[in-house]
């Protein structure tokens, strides 16, 4: 009998893998890319056919999905650490925003996004959902560090840096995304703020341009209780309540935060097929509330995982998150059975997947998808013994422990060193921005 | 004019110091160590006329006093996720205990212990708290891992394979004490399991030993409020009323999680002097609800930070647990202010040393005290920028960023290297033991 061989970019033979598929985790398989996609996952001892430029074997190591970051702010990175511990008007207004006005620019966002992706791709995150200004300079940098970037173009009525009034921000965003409409990494998406800083009008209008152009939106919703009571105040109804009665949940919506919803929200939620972007430790940072996700989940709502901005986090670390999200739940209902460890990971991965429909995509290890694939490595002291992996990505590992990172069969970083960024460049840009803002407050 | 050498053991130059006897954080500062005590503190430009055996630059680092670990269970390493995600009487009835009957004794606490003292050293905690069976096997591994080790004997009414009964628990609690009564190191404390296991009479016989030995007395409180209802049922009263009508509460006594307090069991708290070991992660994973530390705190009431076992956190990390008390504060009050960033670091280091009655040793950085140090690196691309480094200490830096941990003035870990233990030893280790408790599952 003559056996053919097959021909491979990439061959990864580890010691367990999870598709996310299922929650079985599979002993000694591979997986095979090729031209970007999963091509053949196989068990280890049946490749023997398998042929490859490159062949990596990680012995000690899960492979399983990269992580999806559903809402971030990543050029914010550049405010790690500048004002803490403040409510959250006080911080906004009086920290946050003036320093927005006086630094946000095209190579303020270029810049700390890079920095932000850096540090995403170093804790296993593969996709993110930003929403940000200057779109050009998040889209540059989402490509240069070859990670799946969904651009989403802020959208309010007060001016900004960027843009004056609502119309600009809409028209400054569809003229960037054209020249992106052929990057397979980079999908802009329409970002109305929130209900508290966007008219009916310009709803309306965002659900035209979206609905019409296939578009997906990403919105802060329900975040705070004084934003839920101010709207009752000042339009008669809730947020959501207003939101669907101008139509806006018609949308392919990413809502994030929802941190306060009656058992009615949440039903309206799942029937307006909206996806969460759930936000443990902002929440918690910011005392926003606990979000009820197991309790959006049971009732059919997808519920992906996001980090929001590292102002508020301060941590890019998908991990960290997946983690706090099984541990908040838990607590906010008194029930440790809520949000179990593989729950938590389909939160981080498919889930995210769903919510960015690209599902057919990402957001698990199956052939015919690309490859954005991770590795933890299970042998270190905190990560043994190793009796349950599952639980370990969960409640163990930290982001140190991410080894690789794959984006469309692309290695970003391997055994911890970054492939397409200069972590020496990043942080002197980080330090160079330090200068500026320090000397402007 | 003549200089004089001054001459230590060891000199710190750090970029940053953190003595926490104030917030102020204080530039270019130098340490000097001398017979395991720190003997200088001075601006490093007016160091000239320093001498050392050692000289360790430090110019990205923050150096800071080391972590301490109220309430933990360092043998329970070795069943760091064996189950997870379940009720916590299915989780103690069905998976720990039975995993503890078969496998635990001396060898087991041995090598459980010293490696969760590791991972402690290598997240830069200085101090454990802890409780467990077997107290020569834990002093034995804190001595030789070199880490300041409170010996925690438990106490409980039914057999486990370490005593049969109160009085044995005891008996042998105070013989094994007696081997390291000239232990700079350890410390044995006496630690009835809890309201729910120990009789009124057990808890009588342990103040009066507890009083006469001027020993500290370590309990879980209040944790569940299954516990405290129970106890309602049982008792007529609340455990805490319980504990104080027997005269328990008039001991030196860290009393773990306090999850469920009314106000007037804060200021009993408080009046009592008892000190609270909170185990936010613990809380969270466990479901058992959310601790009122911060209402402590105002109430006067000392509050430490403890990261329970591995096998219900599952890491013990006490930087995370540090960020996790200040977090799970904040919206747990849903007040942002709570629990800011330098008190929490408060809680984890000098509030530790005032639970241990050891204030005038350890806690802070101070000429005179023993040199429990560490040092945390804020140029990785996670820490940067660097605008306030109490902030990032707490919110942006990982475990993965402490560099180095001296305890009594000896460096138990330098530059990730652990000196006192030998990582791929202890790696083994878990391995040996992994394979024998899966093997009689």
């Amino acid at each position: 009998m003559i056996m053919s061989h097959q021909t491979f970019n990439t061959i990864i033979h580890a010691r367990w893998l999870l598709t996310v598929e299922s929650s079985e985790i599979l002993q000694h398989h591979s997986v095979a890319i090729k031209d970007g996609q999963i091509a053949a996952i196989s068990p280890t001892n049946e490749t023997s056919d398998w042929a490859a430029d490159e062949v990596i074997t990680l012995d000690e190591h899960v492979l399983m999905p990269g992580l999806i970051n559903l809402h971030g702010h990543s050029a914010m990175t550049l405010l790690r650490g500048y004002a803490d511990d403040l409510q959250l008007m006080d911080w906004l207004h009086n920290h946050i925003w003036p320093a927005e006005g006086k630094h946000v620019d095209d190579a303020f966002v270029y810049e700390g996004s890079l920095i932000g992706m850096a540090e995403m791709i170093r804790s296993g995150t593969t996709t993110i959902n930003d929403m940000y200004f200057y779109h050009r300079a998040v889209a540059r940098a989402g490509a240069e560090a070859g990670m799946r970037t969904f651009v989403g173009c802020s959208i309010l009525e007060f001016p900004t840096n960027y843009a004056q009034n609502a119309d600009e921000y809409i028209s400054k965003a569809m003229v960037e995304r054209e020249e992106y409409l052929n990057n397979e990494l980079i999908t802009f998406t329409l970002a109305p703020h929130a209900p508290y800083t966007v008219s009916d009008e310009t709803f309306k209008k965002i659900t035209d341009i979206a609905l019409k152009n296939d578009m997906l939106v990403h919105c802060h919703i329900h975040e705070t209780m004084d934003e839920v009571n101010d709207s009752v105040r000042d339009h008669g109804k809730r947020p959501l309540a207003r939101l669907n009665d101008i139509g806006f949940l018609e949308n392919k919506l990413i809502a994030a935060h929802m941190v306060h919803l009656t058992d009615d929200e949440i039903a309206l939620t799942a029937s307006k097929n909206i996806s969460i972007a759930h936000n443990p430790n902002s929440n918690m940072k910011l005392a926003s509330g606990i979000a009820p996700i197991a309790q959006a989940m049971a009732a059919g709502v997808n519920v992906g995982i996001g980090t929001d901005g590292a102002a508020s986090n301060n941590k890019l670390d998908m991990l960290n998150e997946t983690r706090q999200a099984a541990l908040l739940a838990k607590v906010g209902t008194l029930n440790p059975t809520d949000v179990p460890a593989f729950q938590a990971i389909q939160m981080a991965t498919i889930n995210g997947a769903k919510a960015l429909h690209m599902v057919g995509k990402t957001g698990s290890i199956k052939v015919g998808k690309q490859a954005d694939i991770i590795a933890i490595n299970m042998a270190a002291l905190e990560t043994v013994p190793t009796f349950d992996v599952i639980s370990h990505i969960v409640y163990a590992a930290g982001r140190e422990h991410v080894t690789h990172t794959w984006v469309n069969g692309q290695c970003l970083m391997k055994q911890r060193q970054l492939l397409t960024l200069d972590e020496t460049a990043l942080k002197a840009m980080a330090k160079k921005w330090q200068t500026r803002i320090e000397s402007s407050r």
